[in-house]
């Protein structure tokens, strides 16, 4: 066949089930010239979709017509600096679901699987971790002896949702709508949460947790030294990406795994802290930085600081995104540990191809490209609701807004 | 078809012309299990040859029989932790030729060259530099010049060989034999050659120049900051890998970009350089560094620290070393500048497929994988000769063994 | 007599025993013009064994001939640059074979142990530690109580093999082949052996601890840290020669004492360490630094830091080898310990002069030169076998290939 | 014949000529149980010359008696931390003699020249600078020319002595006695000095200077960088010890090559020039740092720092010392050049086997140990006069002690 040429390029929107607001899916359709060869990359951003579909459908799509799919280097970074204001959130996530469809795409050339393109399988699965909730610490031991059952070996052990969201925190007079939390009792709590877990369940399980953010940098610094003796997988996201010099108080006071980047949206932010080593994971969201292409480099990068990758993989991530997670993972040498949300079973009939967990580990396919499809009529059936979330609207006691 | 297996692999040694010492190549060829599908990568070591024929035959190809060949990942760490003691010279080299064999096979197993496989091309052609010599700055000028009406627009410009090599140095009584040279001398004629050249020729050229290691640290320094004037577009290996720790010094100094790597062997070498950002070229040797699976890497982290590629284009790599040098010239984004020797009559029937050069850019070709092959019954006609080079046997004035 | 010339170097290759893949023993023997004067050196690399003859035979061998066996300073620095790419195994191990042979056959020349060639004495013998193992933390303290009563005084404590290797580490669907280990679980029965041999043993034994760059960064830290408690005399290899920049993070968390180098290769890779105070015993392996010279020089840098010796003294070190180690270790005023592996009856019968172990010290013999000697026909008859080594092929459990 | 044992040890005083203050040398005598063998060294203080005798013969004398000459390293360390207080002058200077001494004993033993036993030559002979002077540029120019056609190529050029001395600075009322001068007159007649010789002479020779100290920090700073185009081979002692700091802040502005080290007397003096690379050439005094023992080493950590070695050789240094020098210098890989002072017809005389100078190098004689000899019966017709130096006694205009 004749080199192909991109033919169009555009956003699909949809929130498989209720119609979520906080599971506003967007993938990005590359078609060829080619009859049937397109490619699919993940450029969800829930809370803000349809700023992304803008950017895909006004911006870049115009760009790309007509232009060679395979010169993936070169179109990503034409697409990255075209709006001069380069980066952050909305960009980045239109230009992820490009970038990802340009190497879904290549696969499908060829007839590879991505991770092939990647280098090949370092590994035979990829270890992933799930997230064990809980109102009190017995219900949380509970919930995670359920995964280790499951042939799990990774567990994130959260107590009343991030920073005790939904918690009964007392409110001042005339307290603004908002989801209240106590920063100092959820530090608190999780020393005590992590007490029970390793007297009950004991070591052999490789335990996670998650701050998000929800901490004062002093309180940050304190809770991950207190945290030492417990022997976690590793402290997520400790610090807002606000603070993160006080990293280096974290380091200098003891040894707890830290991982941090979910939130990153440029190099500026991670940089300080691969090459300062502070932190022992990134995790950045693959689609908020920009797609494959900067994610496989950032994982090379970090494999030259002694840095492990754990990408972010939320419910709020589409299929096509998890599966270029997975890709990545089975590639990379530095690659530490998988979140990993699962997938209902409309998601699973939206997307021909879902990655498989199988034991505690989540395979990719062996189709070509990032071997995951998408049913637009089903898709179509569940559009978007409109509004804005609901738990990122957070307040302290005192009512002061805060990082949610 | 079925997944094709490595079915055997061997070192394919030439010396293309009069059979010199200086020109022994080393191919190494991964043939599968699928007939006709395989693989080539150059190894190329030619001052200790042989022992990287011993390494390839006896070791690497009985731990990569009956292998998946599309795990390169996988393949390049278990073969280079496979000795224990890890990369450096000869095993390194070995190296290097299956892993660049099993990524030209995987470009035919994707149908694709491969440049596709590393993110596709983001220029056309690979901007190269060729060397100028002489023995007076006019000789040098007019070898220059000659280069421009060609359409180079980077010349490297050197006066009586690298550090005066062949100069009539005084020497001491008894002096052993060897290629005595005076670095305090070189150093001076430099300054002058590019006095010349600039005052002749203009600012309308790039212009580079080796300094080969041949100076002691202060005195690199000194030269390094005489020729801040001229503009070079780098100075290449001022310092030798052993006291790296002085461009520290040139740094605060001036403003000489500043190239450096040939020699380089392992990651501690590079990794303070890049870290401090204290250099502006990287220009390993690939075969030297283990191939393109960590070429591609070091790229990537280059680019992370703002440091461009220049990868070492000698006459003594193989043409299919060449050919992935430009492979991965046109697909980096920070790709400075490529080093090139050119390729004899000879070579090019040996090895068809050869990159090509067309006014000041080299072009790879467009054929699945490298897109070069080895006539081995050609190659079989030019042996190897046995036997250790003169030009490395290297003293100054006073008799003492210096850097070649 | 006349200044004696070079006649000859070969390399001798043997494998006492049953003919092991793990010792392929490699004695370079530099011949001289005055019959029977002749110098052994050690270039044992059991991993590439062929490799290293071809260099010495093939590249070395004519660049020695005819030359002065005395100014063994100028031809250590002749050979090491003359292959441009320098350092590094297969080409350190053959150098080194050499430079040991010069300098024994200078002790020859001076009727003078090597010891008194490098300052002489300046203690009676070298503290010497050996290794035990054993499954359950009960097995390793008898083997350690056994060499106590053998008059030993430092031990070095393991569980498992290094990294736990053997052991049943879950796998993952289609694992490749391969010696899978778990880093977790064997950090923390790390802690589990030391707390059991301190609780019974007590402190008046020095117990060290191999950690063969088994963990990954953060791990490393940890472990670290976590034997502060237990007073070890040193922690070994707890971090890869990849990721040395680690080090400084240990550093600041401890004051478990380090030991690090058998894997370096040259010097960028020990200089930061030793700049920075970083560890606190230098344990390179003689021959795969390039021999003496280097690591007369290497002591004396150390010296200067404030860090101690601790050559490598493994089972794959020839007799001569181990004998170099002792007469470096007796006249090095900043000597810590040495490894010491022992020698069969066979090995003892091949090399006649073997240092000697008497209490907790080993001793060099007073014989001229490195006082020791090679049955060439004995050894003949143990001819080395074919093949890779099978635990250089470690996997996690995950099946990624690791550091062995 | 039995091990020789140490039977005697003392210090011979000697002033050849006209019995100066300036040249009062000091040889240690090691006497052994071997009737005819012995060793020597220097232990030169002109300034102390009787303390230093009184250490050798009533503090060294019986820590030596009865003990095993060859034990170099451990009675080096015995001396060197005897007196509880270590290192120094006076102390330093004993304990070279003795260690020298030592030293040429082995090489007796050995049958070798002392080159020999510290690795061999490992070039032909030691280039050396020598001393010009004069009143104004012309002069010194002269002088220069003269040792030019000597075939010198190194050559130290002063005007007015070291910093002017015996120059017609104007002094204040109620003068005390002393050699007054005037830094800032001094700093200015430098640059004078090299702008005339470089127009005239040009740079086919390697010029140095020498500021012995006397400068105040800032003012050597602006001179080392107003000689930056002169291109000096290096600028000597520019700062005294008691302000190496301001190194530092030479090493910022400009690449004029740096000598310092022949005041310094302990390791804490050197550290932080060398760690800091901000010196080129390190020139101690061997006998005031301890003798060979010492600079053998100190010279092997200059090499790891890439900074070159100018052992201090001036006329009050015994031939038995210059000879020291020679020998490590054809031995150091890291050798830079030598002072030279030469010896007068008499010293000769006295001292048979002084090292010679041809061209441009110096080379050491051949024969067992150091290769020098001492005539006592003619020395002993030359005792050391009694009194103190003037030219220490030194003022700057306005009658403020300076240093010398």
């Amino acid at each position: 066949m004749d080199q192909p040429t991109i033919r169009d390029v555009r956003a699909i929107l949809t929130s498989p089930g209720e119609g979520s607001l906080q599971k506003r899916l967007i993938v990005v359709k590359v078609e060829t010239s080619e009859p049937g060869l397109y490619g699919l990359g993940c450029a969800t951003f829930t809370q803000r979709h349809s700023a992304v579909r803008v950017v895909v459908d006004e911006f870049l799509r115009p760009l790309l017509m007509g232009r060679d799919p395979q010169r993936i280097e070169d179109l990503w970074q034409t697409l990255h600096v075209n709006a001069y204001w380069r980066s952050g959130p909305v960009m980045n996530n239109a230009l992820s679901g490009v970038d990802m469809a340009l190497w879904d795409l290549k696969g499908k050339l060829a007839g590879l699987p991505v991770y092939q393109l990647l280098g090949g399988k370092c590994r035979e699965g990829a270890a992933v971790y799930r997230h064990a909730d809980g109102a009190e610490p017995e219900e949380v031991e509970a919930n995670v002896r359920r995964f280790m059952e499951q042939g799990l070996r990774y567990i994130r052990a959260q107590m009343g949702g991030y920073g005790g969201r939904g918690s009964d925190a007392p409110r001042p007079e005339g307290a603004l709508p908002g989801a209240y939390f106590d920063p100092e009792r959820h530090a608190r709590s999780v020393v005590r949460l992590f007490d029970h877990l390793r007297a009950t369940i004991g070591e052999d399980v490789e335990l996670l947790h998650d701050v998000h953010e929800r901490l004062v940098p002093i309180e940050a610094v304190r809770l991950a030294k207190a945290l030492e003796p417990h022997r976690l997988f590793f402290l997520e996201d400790v610090l807002p990406p606000e603070q993160i010099e006080w990293f280096r108080l974290i380091r200098q006071q003891c040894t707890t795994p830290l991982a941090m980047g979910e939130l990153f949206v440029n190099a500026n932010e991670w940089k300080p802290l691969l090459e300062g080593r502070l932190i022992d994971f990134i995790r950045c969201h693959i689609s908020a930085i920009g797609g494959l292409t900067p994610a496989r480099k950032l994982a090379t990068v970090c494999e030259h600081f002694g840095i492990r990758t754990a990408w972010h993989g939320p419910g709020d991530v589409s299929p096509v995104g998890h599966a270029a997670n997975v890709h990545l993972d089975v590639s990379s040498l530095n690659f530490g540990v998988q979140e990993w949300a699962g997938f209902s079973e409309l998601e699973q009939e939206m997307f021909p191809g879902c990655p498989e967990i199988r034991g505690a580990y989540a395979y990719p396919n062996d189709r070509p490209g990032l071997g995951i499809d998408v049913d637009e009529k089903l898709a179509a059936k569940y559009p978007c609701p409109e509004g804005v979330l609901d738990w990122t609207q957070t307040r302290t006691p005192d009512g002061t807004p805060a990082y949610p």
